[in-house]
């Protein structure tokens, strides 16, 4: 069976404990994934090493060689841990898509699902579609944090889970699985996970239906209306009514199947109850997917990366709980999101009977993708066109605009950071040596006058050392800080473009009808029942926006604030010890 | 005419500003200077362009190829200012001579003086030996400090200078001119000019003498004799009855010879008598010399080097003036050459006939080199030979050693600084650069509780590339008056050795004297007069000892503390300007 290979163009020392596989220019590697994202593949050289390499290094052999040896002995049923796995039956479906979109991918796979569905052959490392997600610790969800499944496997595997729930009868878009930064600098916090195209989803998940009338909100009980309202600021949810905070603790290392399967749970303990309830990342990732199904208008923020290697060592799993405690203050502070019954559900379930129920319930909502929005109760004020599409295009390019700025300051700041952790203490303790070694020799000299200088001295290499090491400590007080709310803001600013795209099918759509009233095909009071409906999803959409403005200032203010005041922190230690030091020379 | 020629094994990247001459491996240079010193040479590319290059990165040509073009002209009397001139007639001599050292160079001299002094062709940039030295303005003396006459010239001038004096009937170690620093950091502070061998003037300027009793102190007025007292810390110079101060201020550019000639004066004055006198940078060589003839047991610290070029910029005068400041401000503070007649004709002098009256006089002081030490006066006690080997063996161990810390914080020093010019301004403006950036972004949004959060975050990239301003200005604060002091003493301890030779020599000779005694074929009594001489040369070393100790105490207690103060006001700047950026955001 032939595989995509690609000859590496230069050198590339990769990082080995971030996953990455070094090669020199001219090696030819097999590509075994080439939906890793944010420009890696995943590849094995021919020493059957495998791991992360960049994209922009490797050029795609046109014709991919016959191989020499053998054919690889047909996929296995299981996933063998930590050895070599068979190429995935499908990879070089690849071999002409690099440049292509994640549409592009999606367009490879629609036809797919039919043929896969009927199961006759293991896709990947064994999972199946037919199996029920109904489990309370289903197998193949283990294997979408498991380093021994390969990232195509993972991508496909999670497109037919989707799929075969049948929520939707439809076919999801596939989600682009990992972000990994060029830099490497990013291992810490993990990669985040962009949203599956929620357009697409939307779009077909009742979007159509509700733009067109052809669904009623009469059913929407009272409880589920959410009122928006407008204010000088423009349309805003519905202020929380009761607000709680939620701990991400203690993080268990358990095990069933007699000890063959291993995972990690994290105690989660609402306020409101300050009963704690165990979760592992398969149900937030869980969870994740409702609340993007449902909230068709709140760009969802991305959980912190599964990980491809180092699952459970401490350092990981300490860095993936503050992270996961990050994602849940986030959501807390959603007016819509920490009210909803999933999260709730989420939040308080402590009997699995219970779990699978509501786990069902959550999975079979009516009023998520464009029926979301029959929830929503707006202003009676009609909109303007025009000052929707400038408060849109202002919008879209804040976004742009905030994302390009985030993604500079997180370069900025992780060279800050290294230059922290390498150069500045280096040039520091270089200067603390020179001292010290100056008082060495000074101390050959044993005149009366000479000793108390020579101590000040070499008190002055120390101070500098010290420094050295205040250097190296500081980003955790002030850059590690302000890198997570960056981190967390990129997330959340790749997400918002689906959400943005929904609002602009919708207000395309109002136009439409407009043009076609104007052809005489419309009646007036049909194409104003679905500009109603748009100016619905423009109202909440707004809301969103005005909701993510408001949490901005705040975040930005709290991270402005913790990072100079840190910084002042540091560079008043730095005076204090140098004051320290300088008494030292006034009786020398 | 063959000249030296050399060929480049690697590429060459010379700094212009330093006088540097670039080139690629492979490249055959003319080598116009051997004897640059610091492993430079002087050479000149096929272009013509002239300048430094580094010895290591040459080879010299075996067989010197047979120029291809017609020989240069004959040699010039007066060197052309700006263009090309000839090359040195004796340049080829140095062919073979790349790794003799600075006695190997002297020995292919020694037998010259006599044929040159004849005078019957013009040697160099045009200067002749049987001119007198008693000229106010010596046009030969100018070429010290032209750039248009090669280091050969000059090298070989000063010494046929020194000969042609006459005072010693000796000839004189030949001077080694340039030191220049390989890492170009070196450059603003000029180049130390190393003493030419003390030890070899010393010996055969009466030091032979003294030892063997055959010059007696008899006729030494009592205003000379230089009284040694044993302290606690060892034997000391006596106090200096007056102190005072001497300023180097007002350079200007004066021309003779109806502007065919142009130098620097600089203008001193002397705070005993506020008389300002003008004197150019040949007057501060010949006061140097002068120095090292008489004080032999005193390490004369090196002028600022002569320029390669820009001599008559502003910064570079600007430069060498602070660094003439630096040398009289020391020479001003050593008990014994503050009142010396030389100096105080240097300080005081304002009549040309007078000027060279004592210009006479100095040049003929009996008690220079050996007999120096007829000057002194020493405590009766006979010195222990275990002791004062003891002492002397530390003490060379302590200028050996801080002569390399010296140069480990010059070179740490240097790189902190370049930092401080680039990398860390850098650094903090690209921090301020990405604020300013997510401010521009920040200011699209419009809501009310928006504006204030922007405009703080403007302040604070604002307020980051401040930092980085007040990073680039820093090292004129701190680093720059540490590197002055660094520098001097580079240069102190680079002519300490040669002091501390003289003293070997003398109680080497004493101990021979002493086994010549045990063999019988010296008398007591005769061993006991060198013994006691050699004790008279180790009080005037010990007591310069104990000079510099103080001295050195002294500076290094000033630099630390004026370093430590700086450091703690440029921290405290910055703490500063970031608490009044902390405070904007307060009603952000």
């Amino acid at each position: 069976m032939a595989e995509t290979t690609a000859r590496a163009l230069y050198d590339f020392d990769g990082d080995p404990d971030n996953g990455e596989l070094s090669f020199r220019g001219g090696d030819v590697l097999a590509i075994i994934a080439l939906d890793i994202g944010d420009g890696w593949w995943e590849a094995r050289n021919d020493l059957g090493h495998q791991g992360l390499v960049p994209e922009a290094y490797l050029q795609i052999s046109e014709e991919p060689p016959e191989p020499s040896f053998p054919p690889p002995p047909p996929p296995m049923s299981t996933p063998p841990v930590g050895g070599d796995y068979p190429d995935d039956p499908r990879a070089s479906q690849y071999s002409t898509g690099t440049t292509s979109t994640t549409n592009g991918y999606n367009s490879q796979y629609q036809n797919t699902p039919a043929d896969i569905g009927g199961g006759d052959y293991p896709v990947g490392g064994g999972f199946t579609t037919q199996q029920s997600t109904d489990e309370w610790d289903e197998d193949e969800w283990e294997e979408d944090d498991d380093h021994s499944s390969t990232s195509t496997d993972r991508g496909t595997s999670q497109e037919l889970h989707l799929q075969g729930q049948g929520n939707f009868g439809l076919s999801t878009a596939k989600r682009e699985p990992k972000q990994i930064s060029p830099s490497g600098d990013m291992s810490k916090y993990g990669t985040v996970k962009k949203s599956f195209n929620r357009f697409s989803h939307f779009a077909k998940a009742g979007g159509e239906a509700f733009m067109m009338s052809q669904v009623q909100n009469e059913n929407v009980s009272e409880n589920d209306v959410i009122t928006i309202t407008e204010t000088a600021d423009g349309p805003v949810w519905p202020l929380p009514t009761d607000t709680f905070t939620c701990e991400v603790a203690s993080p268990k290392k358990e095990s069933k199947l007699k000890g063959l399967k291993s995972y990690i749970a994290y105690q989660i303990t609402p306020s409101f109850s300050n009963i704690q309830v165990s979760r592992r990342y398969k149900h937030f990732d869980w969870l994740h997917e409702r609340l993007e199904e449902k909230f068709a208008c709140v760009p969802i923020p991305p959980l912190p990366d599964k990980a491809l290697s180092g699952r459970y060592e401490d350092d990981f799993i300490t860095e993936r709980m503050h992270l996961l405690q990050l994602w849940i203050n986030r959501i807390v502070r959603h007016p819509l999101i920490s009210r909803s019954d999933v999260f709730h559900h989420f939040l308080t379930c402590t009997n699995e009977k219970k779990w699978k129920e509501g786990k069902r319930k959550a999975e079979k909502d009516e009023y998520t993708g464009g029926k979301f929005f029959l929830l929503l109760r707006t202003p009676v004020a009609q909109l303007e066109e025009r000052d929707v599409d400038k408060t849109m295009e202002t919008f879209c390019k804040f976004v742009k605009g905030m994302d390009d700025n985030v993604k500079g300051l997180i370069t900025v700041m992780n060279e800050n950071r290294k230059k922290h952790l390498g150069p500045y203490k280096r040039e520091y303790q270089k200067i603390g040596q020179s001292f010290k070694n100056l008082a060495t020799t000074f101390n050959l000299d044993n005149s009366s006058f000479s000793g108390r200088l020579t101590a000040a001295i070499d008190y002055t290499g120390d101070t500098y050392n010290q420094i050295g090491d205040m250097f190296e400590k500081q980003p955790r007080a002030d850059l590690d800080p302000v890198l997570d709310v960056l981190y967390e803001y990129k997330g959340i600013l790749s997400t918002f473009p689906d959400v943005l795209k929904i609002h602009e099918g919708a207000v395309g759509r109002a136009k439409e009808c407009k043009k076609e009233q104007d052809e005489g095909k419309m009646s007036e009071s049909d194409v104003q029942k679905v500009v109603n409906k748009a100016d619905i999803i423009t109202y909440g959409t707004m809301a969103q926006m005005s909701h993510f403005q408001a949490e901005r200032v705040q975040d930005y203010k709290a991270m402005m604030q913790k990072y100079l005041k840190e910084q002042i922190q540091f560079y008043r230690n730095i005076t204090q010890q140098l004051e320290e030091t300088l008494v030292k020379f006034e009786d020398a």
